[in-house]
């Protein structure tokens, strides 16, 4: 370790509804832990002050000079280029930001900025269900489907940080289109708007389900766990739904076997809560989609560190040269 | 450049059909091209000895001792574990074969082993379509779909050596299923065998087309040269199986930039040859289906290298640590 390991991080993992903050330790202990919600304005400068003064508030409570600090490491949904420019980030409606730049300003603070789920991923690599393993994914199946690529040991990102949009690897044919523009994104399948979707589309077409009536009493569309949950309970069209959200995710994650290799693809998000009622035969279906079958040694597992990982990997960013 | 950087080098494509050999200078020049038939029982042994003898008759040829050779570097249609060995080889009929091992012992030289498409993206990346990139593929248009995938800077294989098949990517649903017993790989749609069996299947159904009376004469599938023809012709069934073709292939290729977003995708492969009938459609299509569309950077070009891609890139291969 040289020196620079030796300092205490800070990560920051900045969504659309709450920003998280982690103090944290060089051997990836979370020190402190605060949430804050997200400003619903969505304005970069007032998100930039939040930021700002939540940090400079953790360094006073923990009674830490900036010279005691390594920097500070952030993950927004969106993509960055090379200079920590933000390009895009649709959530937030925020397009060509300097937050990488505004931020050392504000801060004096060396800071270091990437994509939401690549640093999740990152901060599974160092902490969680893809340690010890030199290339690894991990996916995040929430409302979208979003990726951490983890090749030879560091954050991938592409030539142009654009790459790792796994949600949008076309797959087939879907009845609705998705937000890029495109029909047949994985993400459109494989995700927990795609599972609501589907489980609609069904109800509308007026098949039997114990999910009309959830559906009638709340005036809103049924949740991707009332959905889950009616599976448990063999509801026909939640099964359904479940059953082609695992057949898609399958061929997706045997797509990403085919060209990864990697050791191990570890799911988190909201959906990987329910893994009881999809790991086994995701896996057992994946299999069979794999080029090279018996051999494969692909791990397929459900994420550890939940909503840690965000700070975790942000925090760890800041080691990676 | 370190003392084995200037030494010659020898680079072997190992085809099914046949064996190619070039003794390379340092600097990537090919100083010397054999080629000779692979011998049609596809036996390890006999393959071997023709290879060993070759190898030594271009030594003695071109007066060098083996301390003047950095070594044999050597691409195969197959996947080889990191030893060196053939795990598998299935145009060659081989199964777990210990090619690396073996050529050392014979030939008192060092040997290093790998795919043969991936190796051929490697001589396209130091001499060719790739030069000057850090992340860029190669996609071999043939009878299938090979890949070489550059991250980097270097040949990546996977965890396993079991990456980069994406002529396996699932991307849709096909009316024929591929050899590896899935349906809907990208080369069941995007390669020569995908081109002629769509057009088959439309004959067969009975469509007009001229590509009828060349079936009948010459009493044999019609070949990807004929289609292309064809195409060129205005022919109808040729035209549909073509644009088919290009349809799957941006498919694949949007896939590709999103997932790894590279500097160049570079076409190779029999296919490649016309791409005068293609390229423009394909690149305007791939732009309509990447996620990140204005911005989107990655060059889709031809293949430059051709035959000598394999050879450059598996000395070259030597030459990586």
């Amino acid at each position: 370790m040289n020196q620079a390991q030796q300092k205490k991080m800070i990560g920051i993992d900045l969504g659309g509804t709450s920003i998280k903050f982690g103090l944290i330790s060089p051997e990836g202990k979370i020190l402190r832990k605060v949430k804050r919600k997200t400003p619903s304005t969505k304005n970069f400068e007032e998100i930039l002050k939040l930021i700002v003064g939540e940090v400079e508030k953790i360094l006073r409570d923990n009674r830490l000079t900036k010279e005691e600090i390594h920097g500070v490491g952030i993950g927004f949904p969106g993509v960055a280029n090379g200079n920590g420019d933000v390009v895009f980030a649709n959530n937030l409606y925020w397009e060509n930001k300097p937050l990488q730049k505004s931020l050392e300003k504000e801060l004096s603070l060396r800071v270091k900025v990437g994509n939401d789920a690549s640093l999740a991923g990152f901060g599974e690599f160092h902490f969680g269900a893809m340690k010890n393993t030199r290339n690894a994914l991990l996916l995040t199946l929430g409302t979208g489907l979003g990726a951490g690529v983890i090749i030879n040991g560091k954050v991938f990102h592409g030539s142009h940080y654009l790459g790792t949009e796994i949600g949008h690897m076309i797959v087939g044919e879907n009845f609705y289109n998705c937000n890029c523009g495109n029909n047949g994104c994985l993400e459109t399948f494989a995700s927990a708007t795609a599972l609501v979707k589907y489980a609609t589309y069904l109800l509308d077409a007026g098949e039997t389900s114990s999910l009309k009536k959830t559906l009638e009493k709340q005036q809103k569309p049924v949740t991707p766990q009332q959905i889950i949950d009616a599976a448990r309970r063999h509801d026909e069209v939640a099964e359904k739904a479940l059953k082609r959200f695992i057949h898609y995710l399958a061929i997706g994650l045997s797509n990403l076997i085919n060209i990864f290799d990697p050791e191990v693809i570890a799911l988190g998000g909201g959906l990987s809560e329910s893994g009881d009622v999809f790991l086994e035969e995701l896996r057992r279906l994946t299999k069979t989609h794999t080029y090279v079958k018996e051999q494969n040694p692909t791990k397929i597992v459900i994420a550890e560190l939940k909503n840690d990982a965000g700070i975790l990997g942000s925090a760890m960013f800041l080691l990676e040269d």
